[in-house]
């Protein structure tokens, strides 16, 4: 008899109703059998098994292999559940029995979630979703198109000046570049303030909806303060890096009805996730989770671009975005960098008309004049859905 | 000549003093060296360098190579500089142009920091550091003694037992599982004021000092409340895993003159930064970053345990949490993860005595009785000093 000879803990604390997480897991059959049921409970007791008394906590609270099968190339795939209750209706922790000390073992890869209509039920996800930041701009059908202003280093008002010419142009929606933060060249009010602007009026002019993006990532309190100021600048949505911020303040931000504005997520800091064999697969990181915690677009290099994620990667992501979970609303992915205009048909050609094209320092290699780039730039996916 | 002809930001909001991160980089020479090229654009102007018109932007906001060396097994190692200034001040902003965009490409690792000392004066740190800590539990020299209550499904009252005969039998830091959140079976606020009475009435008793730490990684803004509810029941320090609830809050919390708790630093869902080839090394996110992010203490697991460090990665994170980082404190090394008794002179070798020997479940292991399990381990790191 161990230590711990039972628990008072009711039964009933806990509805039997659970989630799945699905790891692909590297080694042997016997190694990755072994590490799958090391699995069960280094994400919940944290506790050597035996010491376990007979109940409650064996009974819900370990993880449970609920399905185990070759996974390809050395690997094997373990479909886990946990009770609803261990995650405590709240994203961070439900990240944490996701992969939280497994995340420090190699070889461990989260592949997919399968969250329960429970669970799901505690989170209302995207505000906006494809068919609501459609809505905003009036585009029924065909893709979105996307720029930063950039380079860092600008004023504010050179900034803002490029902001008024993409709009101009026909940009859909002119995002801050993710490194414009509140620096002394361009700091985060005035910037805001005269991008915001700048916007709203080439908009006038040009009788057409555009959205200036305001990158809020920033210090814990900041980021929230940024939103709203934001927001009564007028601009017509917030960018955030959850790597570097944190998945809950993006959850935070899209739950608040006081704000209400779209929200494009940024991978940065996010990389190491998905480049080694462990980590977690594109899907989660930057569909499922992205979508989870209330984003509604969703950034990430585009296969062929400067970065290493291939088609299938990509594809992946848009599953993600649109497969089913509850009533999460389907999300917008907008793969980017080092895009080019000339990848424009080949990219229609993986992704479809529902995504955000994202295209940067492309813009400006084009031709000589930025409005005419971005008007090729528009007309050319004009043509396209026609 | 490109589009963008000149900028108006004037010079003088360069200082000229630039911090600088060192990048081990996997590749030939000649791959190596593109890639260091890249990171000094990517991880700045995210723009085509060649659109960049000579002036401030390229002579302050580009990244600059300082050094590029050989690096061992097919890599090099390049030192890249940057402004101050484009670190606005943030720690995030100062994470995202350390590793932002470069963390999803693959075969790129964060080695070490050079932050300079006008940039360390942004942030304050540790607020107890090492020699607080000790202070706190007038232990001048020996190792202290941190173990955790678990396993999750106990209640409040199961867990506030055995805090009280933890504290009883001379554990001189008790924390919280990091997976006890809010739970049902042991919410936030009744477990904290339970374990911390518990752990104060002990203390009483043993005439000796005990912290009590309770976990606060959650929702954003319940995070800062957890920790004020913590601070008024009486408990001796926080614990927040900043790979779930983001460094920046961390850094908030520590520089809360209003709070005044130790925290400890827990590495949840960091794993993937340390586990591939890219990412980041042990050093730098358990060490560097824990400490500018005002950690106390820094949880990892330890090498032989049933994490897979190796005892000179361990070594590393013990550099980082003393090497000279302006006025930041030195920190606690804590290892833990699978530890037992029999691995307590083993560690000392290793670690020496300035750190915090962590463990779990392995004092369940040891005897069928609990307090006399507590008072074995304290004698045995008491006889050791002596």
């Amino acid at each position: 008899m161990g230590i711990l000879q039972k628990t008072c803990t009711p039964e009933s604390l806990f509805s039997g109703e659970r989630f799945s997480v699905t790891y692909r897991i590297f080694g042997t059959e016997r190694e990755a059998r072994a590490k799958a049921e090391n699995i069960c409970i280094e994400q919940t007791v944290e506790f050597p098994a035996e010491e376990v008394p007979a109940g409650v906590i064996r009974d819900h609270v370990f993880g449970r292999i609920e399905s185990f099968e070759p996974g390809g190339a050395d690997s094997f795939r373990a479909k886990i559940s946990y009770a609803n209750e261990i995650a405590a209706g709240e994203l961070t922790q439900l990240l944490n029995v996701i992969f939280g000390n497994s995340s420090i073992k190699p070889g461990i890869r989260v592949e997919h979630l399968d969250l329960s209509e429970s669970l799901l039920a505690r989170f209302r996800g995207p505000r906006f979703g494809r068919e609501g930041i459609r809505n905003l701009l009036n585009v029924p059908k065909r893709p979105l198109l996307c720029t930063a202003i950039k380079p860092m280093g600008l004023s504010s008002r050179e900034l803002a000046d490029l902001a008024y010419t993409f709009a101009a142009g026909g940009m859909d929606m002119i995002k801050d570049d993710h490194g414009l933060t509140d620096q002394a060249c361009a700091p985060f009010e005035e910037r805001v303030r005269l991008c915001s602007e700048a916007v709203v009026r080439a908009c006038k002019e040009t009788g057409r909806a555009a959205l200036y993006i305001a990158n809020i990532t920033g210090p814990s309190r900041d980021a929230q303060k940024r939103a709203r100021i934001a927001k009564e600048a007028g601009a017509g949505g917030i960018m955030i890096a959850p790597g570097i911020a944190g998945f809950d303040l993006m959850r935070e931000l899209a739950d608040d009805d006081s704000l209400g504005l779209p929200i494009l997520t940024h991978p940065a800091l996010q990389g190491s996730f998905v480049t080694c064999q462990g980590g977690m697969s594109h899907g989660v990181i930057f569909g499922q989770l992205a979508r989870l915690a209330g984003a509604d677009a969703t950034i990430f290099p585009n296969f062929g671009g400067r970065f290493s994620f291939s088609r299938e990667e990509c594809a992946e992501i848009v599953r993600a975005t649109r497969e089913p979970m509850g009533r999460l609303k389907p999300i917008f992915p907008a793969p980017g960098g080092g895009m080019s205009l000339a990848r424009v048909p080949e990219m229609l050609g993986t992704y479809g008309r529902d995504l955000i094209f994202l295209i940067g320092g492309g813009l400006f290699q084009h031709g000589p004049d930025l409005l005419e780039n971005c008007q090729y730039f528009r007309s050319m996916v004009e043509r396209i859905q026609t």
